[in-house]
């Protein structure tokens, strides 16, 4: 696997399981899983050569992130029998919104209207032609709310576009979606096309960042589960990947909206860990292993609750604060990346499994929080009994 | 964790959750744990200079076995702060079926009568006085039925004891224990005293090794749940264990017998990797690293299986294998050990998680034997319907 953050963290865990151990390409002997993994080269995703040498000495080469620059990929491709997967050609759809956009669009796939902007004028017209707000996007290299802008006027464009553009960052406009909620549509293929879905979930986001997903999305009709199901399934078969894809939707009025996909494990599914039968880790091992898919069985209603650096370090060790939280929720499962805290970034998350949905919202957020701030938010002390 | 073996391999998956890696001391650098964990230590458990030097990197020492010379760990305990968890005082009871059987019958704790043997005499002796057959055992260093002999006669007393004791072997006799069946009640107990314990289990022997767990114990009355995890929770406190125990118990028509105890994760509880909230693994770690410890409760019917090397390894490799039994039983839950195959050798476990425990049953063994044998036993063929 390419990358050692979080995701290959747990995938390794996945792949004990399965008799085998996960080799990682890691930018840091500090990277979340190059602590925990046996088998850890240190090069950076970028260095062509560090990635032709790594290439070399796998059966299958796969991904912890959408970031390995696509040139590098076909040159992978092109000179090593090593099979990619998922390859190159659906990593671009990944890894480039506009070129996602434009394919998706062009299959009656549901997207918003969008437009490429090689000028601040084309947003000018965008603007005035679809009313703003509109969404200024950088093609690549966003995530959790980055390279996204929300532009109000025609001021602001003018304002922040031609400095992006001078700055050499491929820019895209969108509709701004109007929306209830987003749901997330996680879905695995394998190289021999079979397919499998987990329940639809809704994600929650704060700031553009992740907090919370509910599995399955609450009060979603039968009807929406099939179609965004279906909606990922045909993706993942027309894009050709192979291993997890999840599809990011907003849910309107007018039906499904296709926002962002992902080709890889997502934070969409941590909550299958313990919410479902096979986790999306094993099943992206499963897929680019090329064995057959796991059931995506549904144990129980669970709620995902990511844990996200506080903006002051708590004076409180992180180990006393997981001491509390185990003495106050003993049924909490929680996923610890290794990483040092820093403000907003992922450091684990939390899952709640049960049948009392909004008591496990309560908790998983409750828990998220004071794993993160060493305060919790509903005043609970732990020795209040006593005074 | 002392010691390399599946046991520490499936405690590094679970310490990974906790936001730790595993330092492990391992005998080979082929063990099951040292194939996957960052941090392993190269060193014998034998051997006292290589247990001291481990024991000064490490915050607490745990062990994936009982066979650490009790010598060794007083001399650890002695000269080292590091917390030994369970420590020498309680490890005494699991390494020593002699020591245990004194311990717990002076205590009132059912165990069948038995006695020391320093002469055959002591066997002929108890044979006549508790009639035939007796079963011999060294008091140290078995497992998996080794170490255990069933005696039907003076004769075949004669013929054993006393080559046995020449070969230094420290010899036990016992009762045979005429029984309905074998329990496993396992507990955790946390250095503050916090216990916990799991639904009581029925273990199914082959040759004196593990084949299958059924979770919980079909039809086990509710009294004698009780009367078992009771009967484990207080030995756990009696003898200070620190981590889990599992208190092996014969169910008799007169109640529950004591056979043996182990202070460790055990294979009675690898069904709680996918059928309890809290695995044994991560309780374990809870247990020994001071935190309070994790839920319990049953998921849904869980059934293990144990895979066991086959007579003749099969030319169908154990990757194919698992690609086939994947096809079959995409809801199968499989653990391997990555060991290499050898006969009767223990090299992975499935689970299988649901309500229709038979059908579960059925499920486990078949997968089980498929794994390692390359055979269904019940004539499947995955591409029958093609022909």
């Amino acid at each position: 696997m390419v990358g050692g953050g979080q995701l290959a963290r747990m995938t390794h865990q996945a792949a004990i399981a399965l008799g085998q151990s996960l080799r990682v390409l890691a930018a840091d002997e500090n990277d979340a899983a190059a602590l925990v993994a046996a088998d850890v080269t240190i090069g950076h995703y970028t260095d062509l050569e560090a990635l032709t040498a790594f290439a070399k000495t796998v059966d299958v080469l796969t991904f912890d992130h959408e970031h390995v620059p696509g040139e590098h990929l076909l040159v992978l491709a092109m000179n090593d029998d090593t099979p990619i997967r998922p390859g190159p050609d659906a990593l671009a759809f990944a890894q480039n919104k506009l070129v996602m956009r434009e394919r998706l669009s062009a299959e009656d796939y549901p997207c918003p209207p969008f437009a490429e902007v090689s000028d601040v004028d084309d947003v000018l017209k965008f603007g005035a032609q679809h009313s703003w707000p509109v969404v200024l996007k950088a093609a690549t290299g966003g995530y959790d709310g980055k390279g996204v802008w929300m532009l109000d006027s025609d001021a602001e464009a003018r304002s922040l576009v031609p400095e992006l553009l001078a700055a050499g960052t491929q820019l895209m406009v969108e509709r701004r979606v109007e929306m209830r909620r987003e749901l997330c549509a996680l879905v695995a293929r394998s190289p021999f096309g079979q397919g499998a879905a987990w329940p639809v979930v809704e994600t929650v986001q704060k700031d553009g960042i992740n907090t919370e997903v509910l599995a399955p999305a609450p009060g979603l009709t039968a009807r929406k589960v099939d179609e965004a199901q279906d909606l990922a399934l045909r993706i993942a078969n027309a894009l050709g990947v192979v291993g997890v894809l999840a599809v990011e939707l907003f849910d309107t009025d007018g039906g499904l909206v296709i926002n962002e996909l992902a080709m890889r494990p997502h934070n969409s599914g941590h909550w299958t860990m313990d919410g479902s039968r096979t986790s999306q880790f094993e099943q992206h091992l499963r897929a680019v292993l090329d064995y057959p898919l796991g059931s995506t069985e549904l144990l129980a209603p669970t709620v995902m609750a990511n844990v996200l650096g506080a903006p002051v370090t708590p004076q409180m060790s992180p180990d006393e604060r997981l001491h509390h939280l185990f003495a106050r929720f003993p049924e909490a499962r929680v996923h610890l990346y290794g990483k040092g805290e820093r403000p907003g970034r992922k450091l684990g998350h939390v899952n709640f499994v049960g049948q009392d949905v909004p008591e496990l919202r309560r908790r998983a957020t409750l828990s998220a929080h004071w794993l993160s701030h060493a305060e919790w938010p509903d005043g609970y002390d732990i020795h209040g009994k006593e005074r």
